[in-house]
């Protein structure tokens, strides 16, 4: 494969570029890292939004009203939703994309479900690879939407310029937000299908733990939508751009896109030395003799590893 | 902290020794690597269980159940729910644990929630390091069951010697299991809440898949299973039991417990990678100042890290 004639196809935004481009990052292909080096230059456009919350709140309603109201201020928008290839949410990807049909036929969307099975580090570093291809192509918001509930997919979604939590009403009382650490991850909450019991609440709730929290720069908005009918998206939009607009300001986005560079730099050289040590090991049967006849604990097995390559 | 002392109460199966322990495998603790170095010549007696499947399906009841079986075998039995800090399971979490509380006055029975807040390396290194504190207290059964829906806690509950994922009826159709990779990950299937309708259904769906998929020395047996009022509970335990002794019959069940613990080695190593790498960035302002600009992008930065340390 010509992964500079890629490149080229992805900075000029040709669609299926863009697909194949994502599909080697999703594969971990032999060809990604001059990839990443091909794109890596003609990014920076894009501002990416982080989408996530429960299944069945209503994630991907709300991506899709995302992309309309950017479309209205005609910026182009991409939907990336990260799926953990877990067992238990491949039904739940295939029905939400369907909802976001509207936007099938414009040139200016670009939906795609991403799994990560063959990426090494998994979503943590596949996510970020991906949305670069989609920066590089021009799309001016992207958001990310995770599709699992879990410890990887909740680092994924916080990896954005702005992080949106979505809840849905009778979500759990506020002791136990708190306790979960939600309020520490969002920069946006949303309290979809405000029309059901208990929104009034569960936005009330969230107000006061945000209230009883430390001061921060920033005061996370609570917005109720009922995206279905497309109320409160407006007010969501604007949050979310507001947001940014904030962090922007007193340098706080350049500095939140900096950490996240150098946490994937460091990743990515962690992932380079387990390559190494897993070779090593390989070729080492006294050290996994000593492993399994359990002489040996892993701690220290590690440190044996790092120490003979010089890195101790 | 006297760690020897600490380790000395966790071989004599001192229940506020092995608590202690595992906070401070939580806290991801600087006595870690001691206290590991400590335990692991006294491990090797616990078989483990991985228990996954989506919210609302039934673990908890399952794993109660899985305890009451092992009790009333005289074995000494652990539970390990793995809370992936995710900001949509803490809930969950509580209520679940309340559902076991019968064995709370059972001193053969050790549950316990983990968090893996402060781990480097998240509940991949967390939990493997708590299931051998209580391996060394003499635990012969150690359920490990995972509260999140995404790709950490699946990985989490496939480092098992047997591997049981949870359905429920209803829960989508074949095609989407095969997409999904269920398949693949487990070793016994239970179909939960079997007296609820499309029971029948799901179970025929699960089993016709098996068939179509590559031929295994170990048939995944599906299991129907009542387990709030224990039907199908005992044929579930013996299948667990079966599949070790089948798996360990063949040598199958000392190399998959090998190739889990050479993994883990390569990733501690990899983590120590990690730490000495963000070190070296935080140090090298012009390679910083080069990712910024976008003139060295992430995989090459990595790459550049690994030159210097030598492991290139």
């Amino acid at each position: 494969m010509d992964v500079s004639l890629l490149v080229q196809g992805v900075i000029e935004g040709d669609r299926r570029a863009v697909a194949r481009a994502i599909s080697l990052v999703e594969d971990g292909a032999a060809e990604l890292e001059s990839l990443s080096a091909g794109v890596f230059e003609h990014t920076g456009g894009a501002a990416t939004i982080g989408l996530t919350g429960a299944p069945g709140v209503g994630k991907s309603t709300l991506a899709g009203e995302l992309v309309r109201l950017g479309r209205a201020a005609e910026l182009k928008m991409a939907v990336l939703a990260v799926d953990p290839t877990s067992p238990f949410t491949g039904g739940a990807l295939l029905g939400d994309r369907v909802r976001m049909q509207e936007h099938a036929t414009d040139s200016g969307v670009f939906i795609r479900s991403m799994a990560t099975r063959g990426h090494l580090g998994g979503m943590a570093l596949a996510a970020p690879e991906a949305v670069r291809i989609l920066d590089a192509a021009g799309y001016a918001r992207v958001v990310i939407e995770t599709v699992g509930v879990g410890q990887s997919e909740v680092e994924v979604a916080a990896q954005a310029d702005t992080t949106v939590v979505v809840l849905a009403p009778g979500w759990g009382d506020a002791v136990q937000m708190a306790k979960a650490g939600i309020l520490e991850v969002a920069d946006v909450f949303v309290v979809n299908k405000a029309d059901r019991e208990g929104a009034t609440q569960t936005v009330g709730d969230l107000k006061q733990m945000l209230q009883m929290g430390p001061p921060r720069g920033w005061s996370p908005p609570v917005i109720a939508t009922t995206a279905i009918d497309r109320g409160g998206v407006q007010e969501l939009w604007e949050a979310i751009e507001e947001h940014r607009e904030d962090l922007d300001a007193d340098g706080g986005l350049a500095a939140r896109r900096r950490a996240r560079l150098l946490r994937e730099v460091e990743t990515l050289a962690a992932e380079r030395f387990r390559g190494l040590a897993a070779a090593a090991l390989a070729l080492d049967r006294a050290l996994v003799a000593d492993l399994q006849a359990r002489r040996i604990d892993p701690y220290r097995a590690a440190a044996i590893l790092a120490e003979r390559a010089g890195i101790a």
